[in-house]
């Protein structure tokens, strides 16, 4: 453990401030005196650190620094005298990271001298990204502000799963992500490898499981091997998910014997509930699932190991002859009864082969093994019944990041609000944390960096950050930060939107559809976007893919206009940019149409685009009302917010985010309207 | 070769109609009635083509197709029935790419059916980049028009030269560079591995020279081998280049005993034309680059080989008593004397290794071998004169892509135009093409994708297409659609100024930035950015550094401009559109100026962001002149003329570029103000 204490106080005014702008916000931050400057003088010592990981981790940590400023340089290391970082770690380090870690660090800026402490290497790796977080551009170059800062997190379980079936995900996807996980401290990478419609590992003991459930598209154990590595130098655990004994269409084509009903299979390329579940009555399917979990044992270090469990459906069990024999003789009454019946046989094996059972809310069945983490898609209330009855938990109901809602959604949801918050000590303590949800159905490769980032953040930040820091508004601010600091890790969230539009707009300049896509919003999965419309070898290159789920122009529209409403006279800046922006929306269509003419892709927008061109002139005429002091026609006014409320209905799967400024300002001159003479 | 004739016509009006949008424009092409779908079901069939790279270029075109259209499942290739591409290839292939390549190619596209026929796997890869090219949204889904296109270079050497050695460029920069190449139909990479700011090519023989004259920064001969099989897969031949006698400071750290002043010598820092180099008066200095020339010459298939020869000073053989002697013994006047009998020696080294020489201008002195090829970086007086003595040449002088001149200017410049226009037949054959040239004194791994492209694909239109394809205009159209497709090849010319912007605005949003970014263009070495002024450890991550050398959005200002100034009265859509930009324009200063504030990288900006904002002020002014017929007083003409005059000279290596649209309507208000009732 680390010598000095961690109170757990948040000095909300500093740690609002507009700088420095940290995403997760820290523990404790004290502002001090001057700045400490970042030159190609800039060193790092690590002589006091013998685990060679934390050489690496400088090497990146130098080489993104690099890339953050753009000054060269740095990237052959440095070492000895001039040093300007200093980095102290306590000796002895565990060979991966584990779920107890003590990822606590202190890190001290001074004008002449950095230190960065810990007492494991998990501190250290925050610490370097709390330190590339803070750097800015200053009156002499790039600096930092002189600060001190002590952190810790909340919680202990901070996840992303990243579904690799229902569209695969190659290595370099995930690498970067896990590049981009360890810039915002999460720590755990759950690895969802089988589902229905693909089987992503590699088995050497059943090899037909790759050969025929993944169209060739699957992780050897080489590269699963090289994943592990790289996530365990950025202090990352990686949780491997096969998940059984439903969603296992893919298991199936290879190996039929193992389904409750008669094969042949075939991959799945529809989405949701299919029927297919292992047979639980063959003594069969347990010696097969012993060997395979035994392989992949070898391959993922953790401890713990996730079975899935969810949505068995029940069909072909109920159908089945054999399986309806067997649940009588063993007195097991329903699905939900055969399903504990399986979990407790899988939990065996597991514990054989040295693993922790973790599984999504339904394995949470009678006489679960006490060691069992539940998985919520549920929400909190599964948590805190499982917590009371002594099992631990993490949340992912309503961190779902493919349902594409605002990052101020998901960063409302506490683990332990809601039904967990009246748990006491002990049992609130059996909530580890929660996990970001990456389902793929809908996303593919190259759309997947931009429906994790920059949201994932907002909930990194929930699960590190001090309960207390709940501030939208502030997150939002630091997440536009964030979210542009992270493209430095290689992830493409924001630099896929542009060669998609151009896609769309073919050998047009697609000037015109930025405008339209900056005013839209994409929807997602059960959120406007149904998945049943779709295959997985549905092509994803609609304007809904390319458009990224929050619009950052929006909120800055929304913004003036909410600064525009509370000040009277309105400020003259806040004027002339939402006149800009109104007037640019006006004049799109014009534009846009001959664009979208004779374009298969683009003719679902044309409503939209008109329906923008009429926010963009019902905004100016507003303004005007709003800046005289006017009040506007009844009529006129009641007409508009019925355009506003129609508009507000989704088209082509996407929002028209632009009504929400409109709709605000709408609103407050109906209200002046009423009251005649009010200026 | 062929079975068809290749007329040598083009059809203009046809080629440069909209659509389809090509570049290099091929030689024919004729559009034909309905059009081919691009679609799932789409297959291509190669059954024909025994060589093996045509089964790799069939899958990477799959794939490049599967990115530009968003359109999954080609990626596993399909074969036999429903076939919609065939390729015909002719039996038999030489194992390199050749300059004596028959590349010519001919597609025919029908509604129901593509057939690509070429005699080499050259003329099948550049087909491919022609389908490629062909490809846009249609009323039903992706499309290409039916067409026939007869197509052959007019040049068989049309190849990109890459300094890696100024600033160190990594394998993955010069492989997206050779995909990008091979998009456009540029068929040799030139290589300049050596200079006297770095040595980049390991040897085994040697091994002191990547030790210490690269920083640790150099390709293995593993690597080497990679590019080398990577840029034969796409047709392109390799030639190194060793720049010797002079460029040759990185030698000399490791060898010193191979200079002809006595060392020690470190790797250079500074740019420009340095006195270090190779002693031609020792016999060890043959003996040296014989082996050495023999290691390198197995690394690099390709005959030709590339000395350098340039900018020899001749300060340390003047200086030196043993290298006057030896000149003097030797009857050797003068340094160019002196320079030829080391090319000669060298030349014999290279005949020996089975290769030929090529060399910068200054290798053309008397008793030049034969079969040596003459680059230019003098003019195409260089190669007219090297053609009548009977050598053959390459130009690049016009095509040095560093000075950031506009690809209207490159595109103007022909290897058989200027002092090369009165060649006689044989004469003018012997000029073989020409190369774009990418020196990296001032460029970076990061930036150079954008100095390269998409000017080089107006270079490499000039060296592909007919003599008679001039029109600048029409190139620029084609030029920005070419931008876009290249993106799917994996250069980043486009994608890096976001992240490049962003890191310059530091917390702020980089909104104001970017306007001003578009406004402006960056200005290159010897054109308004002196190399003096920097060193290899000097950022490369200002303004500068992050803009294009060519402005689209001023480009489209401009169009916009002159369309307003042949009608009368102007298109009401050209006059919203320039209102509208000259409204940002002139409201950008504001919200730049606390963008800027504090920050060092952006200090030197404010004056070019006040002036923008003149630049929209008065722009909108002249617009209201011009739309009501009304002339503008004389004094303020006057004023803003000077005002334009003044803004036209380069601030922080700069060019705002907005002044020309606002200078080109103020210049025709002028003119009509002086006609007074003129309306």
């Amino acid at each position: 453990m680390l010598r000095f204490l961690l109170p757990l106080t948040l000095l909300a005014g500093l740690a609002r401030a507009a700088s420095p702008s940290l995403m997760p916000l820290p523990v404790k931050m004290d502002a001090a005196a001057g700045k400490f400057a970042i030159d190609q003088n800039f060193k790092v010592s690590s002589a006091g650190c013998s685990d060679a990981r934390v050489a690496a981790a400088v090497a990146r940590f130098l080489s993104r620094l690099s890339r953050q400023t753009g000054i060269p340089g740095w990237n052959r290391g440095a070492e000895g005298a001039g040093v300007s970082l200093t980095l102290v770690c306590a000796a002895g380090e565990t060979p991966s990271p584990t779920l107890e870690e003590d990822e606590s660090y202190r890190l001290a800026i001074d004008p002449a001298h950095a230190l960065l402490e810990a007492g494991r290497m998990a501190g250290i790796l925050h610490g370097l990204e709390t330190f590339l977080q803070l750097i800015q551009p200053g009156p002499e170059g790039f600096q930092i502000p002189a600060v001190h800062i002590q952190d810790r997190p909340r919680f202990p379980w901070r996840g992303l799963m990243l579904d690799v079936s229902r569209h695969w995900m190659p290595v370099e996807v995930v690498e970067r992500n896990l590049d981009a996980m360890a810039a915002v401290k999460l720590n755990v990478f759950h690895w969802h490898l089988s589902d229905d419609q693909g089987f992503r590992a590699e088995s050497k003991l059943f090899p037909r499981l790759q050969q025929l459930g993944s169209d060739g598209n699957f992780f050897t154990q080489e590269e699963i091997r090289r994943v592990v590595a790289y996530a365990r130098d950025r202090g990352i655990r990686v949780v491997p998910e096969f998940d059984i004994p439903g969603h296992t269409t893919s298991w199936f084509p290879g190996y039929p014997e193992l389904a409750s009903a008669p094969g042949p299979y075939e991959i799945g390329r529809h989405f949701g509930v299919f029927d297919a579940a292992m047979d639980p009555s063959r003594e069969a399917t347990y010696t097969f699932l012993d060997a395979f979990i035994g392989e992949m044992a070898q391959l993922f270090p953790d401890p713990y190991f996730h079975i899935g469990g969810d949505e068995v459906n029940g069909k072909q069990w109920n159908q089945s002859v054999r399986v309806q024999e067997f649940a009588h003789e063993h007195g097991l009454e329903g699905t939900l009864a055969i399903q504990t019946y399986f979990n407790q046989r899988i939990q065996k094996i597991l514990l054989k082969h040295g693993k922790i059972m973790i599984g999504w809310d339904e394995v949470l069945g009678p006489d679960l093994p006490a060691g069992t983490v539940i998985q919520s898609w549920r929400g909190q209330k599964s948590l805190a019944d499982a917590a009371r009855q002594g099992y631990r938990g993490i949340l992912s109901s309503g961190y779902y990041l493919d349902h594409l809602k605002p990052a101020r959604y998901h960063y409302g949801v506490d683990p332990q609000g809601g039904p967990a918050a009246d748990l006491d000590p002990a049992q609130a303590s059996r909530i580890l944390g929660g996990e970001a949800c990456m389902w793929s159905e809908l996303i593919d490769a190259e759309t997947v960096d931009s429906r994790i980032w920059p949201r994932a953040a907002a909930i990194a930040e929930r699960l590190w950050s001090p309960r207390e820091v709940t501030d939208a508004e502030d997150m939002y601010a630091r997440l536009e930060v964030a979210s542009r600091l992270l493209e430095w890790t290689g992830v493409e969230h924001r630099a896929v939107h542009g060669p998609m539009l151009d896609r769309l707009a073919g050998n047009h300049p697609a000037e015109a559809l930025r405008v339209l896509a900056d005013a839209c919003e994409a929807l997602g999965l059960g959120n406007g976007r149904r998945g049943g419309n779709y295959t997985t070898q549905t092509p994803l290159n609609r304007m809904v893919d390319a458009l990224p789920p929050e619009s950052e122009s929006v909120r800055a529209t929304e913004r003036a206009a909410a600064r525009i409403l509370a000040s009277r006279p309105p400020g003259p800046l806040d004027v002339a940019q939402l006149r800009q922006q109104f007037g640019r929306w006006a004049a799109n269509d014009e534009r846009f149409q001959p664009v979208a003419a004779e374009n298969a892709l683009l003719a679902e927008l044309r409503p939209l685009s008109k329906d923008l061109a009429l926010l963009g002139a019902a905004g100016l005429r507003v303004l005007g009302y709003l800046e005289s002091g006017q009040a506007a026609p009844e009529d006129w006014i009641a007409g508009q917010t019925r355009e506003c409320a129609r508009i507000e209905r989704p088209t082509a799967e996407v929002s028209l985010a632009a009504v929400r400024p409109v709709k605000l300002l709408l609103e407050e001159l109906a209200r002046r309207s009423r009251k005649p003479g009010n200026r």
